[in-house]
């Protein structure tokens, strides 16, 4: 998708603090941080958001936490514990069409989830 | 797991309002919802938390998400949008170890979540 800022993130046409890549996903920084560590992590694929993932394309999701699992491992965070977060459309806060998934951690969540 | 709740929930020991059910998932409402509506999707196997979660049982992750689409769209949320929220270890804000995903939708989600 030509308009979309994380697909040009992924072709690295923006720039942005990539953790983990492999084929199907990228793990990279938020720029405007709501913990001390929060990080973002999405399919390569172009999918809209949560309404979009069905049988046929969610074998990606699957993959994304066995990532986010060996992500918080090399963060540290995996002991204390952390959020992962997924907003769809505007009741859900979704600001970037392209479904990602918040990883908040080094601190105290609170509770609601905002 | 005999003193999970959630595998209470699953074995019909407990009563919960069950929304969907199949052979690796169910999901129920959550009893002290944070928005109006607030349902709690989880897979029939006893997964602690997304520390447990790798490449040889993600399938069932991904599984959850395309429930998860169905259920908003039966719910009537998914064109207002909702939040799916996923908390691990003491900082996620976890309560029950058995690993459950939240969907928060009918309200605005504000930010951060929690």
């Amino acid at each position: 998708m030509s308009n979309c800022l994380f697909c040009k993130i992924i072709n690295k046409e923006i720039p942005s603090e990539i953790l983990y890549e492999d084929d199907r996903v990228i793990a990279f920084k938020d720029v405007n941080p709501q913990a001390p560590v929060h990080i973002l992590v999405i399919p390569k694929e172009h999918i809209e958001s949560a309404n979009d993932v069905d049988e046929g394309n969610s074998d990606v999701i699957g993959h994304i936490f066995a990532v986010i699992n060996r992500l918080v491992k090399e963060l540290g965070i995996d002991k204390d514990g952390y959020r992962i977060v997924n907003n769809c459309g505007e009741f859900g806060g979704q600001t970037v069409s392209h479904i990602h998934f918040h990883i908040l951690g080094g601190r105290q969540l609170l509770w609601p989830p905002g």
